[in-house]
């Protein structure tokens, strides 16, 4: 299993993604799913993927190749977001389609679903979701993140804090608390975590870090992160019942009725 | 769907779950999922189901019936947790199976997950989680919860959280913020919540709320977390690029490295 997210905010966008893949619970490795494409100065991609391997490789060996082939379409010659996704998109139908294909006997599951987002010299960042058939969505103003691969975990996090207006580095700490979460509770998602945060405009991908399991920073969002959740309960209203004295005492008696 | 959970601590037990059932999209009601057995002064039982609303109407009525039966088995002979929950488990067993049998020609999943829990005079309060071939598992120190349903949303929080010397009302309104993360993500599960707070060897079930959807506790829980949520964040360590001085500067520069 994998998880991969993407925020796009006013600054800018986060893209995250966790690192374990595996064939059985006995064959864990790990590779990195972000793919990250900077073919020329006016233009930064990135690519995350969740599913088969072989054919995550199969997309990304395509996207490079035809960025040598000067006559063919490539992320180098797209002019606008909306132009690139769609050029990605059907590479993944056509290595899906042919992963299908070849391993039809085989009982194995070579589809894939994508992140695809990043920025084109003047025009806007973007983000866009692409399922294994190549059709594809965008974020939106309501719910602007994408998730793909074991998604559940990580969202309650994003859907309290996520908006628009929140900070690039607040949001790439958000997606890290998200990545946490999922890796705390479902053992196929795991570190080293990617994190590549785009500033608007910028088109450099500096703002990129790697952590590891033992990474101090890591430790710090995850000891941080629990001691304040602990600090935020001792803050919530107290049931009617509850005897102690407290700012934070709200009667409910108005609420209460027999369970039976 | 339909999510509920049992938390088990040092001081007693707590039981929370949604009160949404449908059989598709367009037929949404409400229900309570939770169902509460003090046949005599020296016991409590609680039941929580997801599943198939007749064939846990069954298995109540069942309960119920047994009751009323001088001579049968039922929740009133019962002499240790284990025996009742063995007792529950056999009929969760006959009553699946009969609705499985009936409904074969039809399509319809007629199957039943269970969480039973309570305390029986003089033995330890207990949780179990019975699985519809009626067997069934106990929560343990590392993961003093059970959770049946659309679980996963709602997961982290308690990951995080609880303990067995979490305080019993601090284990309760993580419940709710765990149903509230679950209601938020998935529109299938849906208030008015229910929870029951059971307080070690008390044989009481007075301490019990039921959060309407308008419900101000309710309100005051949700705002009251989402606001100590963005507060977290502000005291989260800073990546090593972020320019504000501030006493969570962290370097990170080690960790950082290409993405390419």
């Amino acid at each position: 299993m994998t998880y991969c997210l993407a925020i796009s905010t006013d600054n800018g966008l986060v893209f995250c993604s966790d690192s374990r893949t595996h064939a059985g619970p006995d064959m864990l490795s790990s590779h990195s799913k972000m793919h990250v494409f900077s073919p020329t100065n006016d233009r930064v991609f990135v690519l995350l993927a969740a599913g088969n391997l072989a054919t995550t490789q199969a997309i990304v060996n395509r996207l490079t190749q035809d960025l040598d082939e000067p006559d063919s379409q490539s992320l180098s010659t797209c002019e606008k977001m909306i132009e690139a996704v769609q050029y990605v998109a059907q590479i993944c139908r056509n290595e899906v389609d042919q992963a299908v294909t070849t391993t039809a006997d085989s009982g194995i599951d070579a589809t894939v679903t994508l992140i695809f987002g990043g920025q084109i010299g003047g025009t806007k960042p973007a983000i866009y979701q692409l399922y294994a058939a190549g059709n594809f969505i965008s974020e939106s103003d309501q719910t602007p993140y994408l998730q793909i691969g074991e998604s559940k975990y990580g969202k309650p996090i994003l859907d309290r804090m996520i908006k628009r207006e929140t900070s690039l580095e607040d949001a790439a700490r958000c997606a890290i608390v998200s990545m946490d979460s999922t890796i705390r509770s479902n053992a196929t998602v795991g570190p080293p975590i990617e994190v590549l945060v785009y500033e608007k405009d910028s088109f450099s991908t500096d703002h990129y870090i790697k952590l590891e399991e033992d990474d101090s920073y890591l430790y710090e969002i995850k000891h941080g992160w629990n001691a304040a959740l602990h600090k935020a309960f001792s803050g919530l209203p107290r049931f009617h019942w509850e005897k102690r004295s407290s700012v934070n005492v709200h009667p409910i008696s108005d609420n209460k009725s027999s369970p039976d």
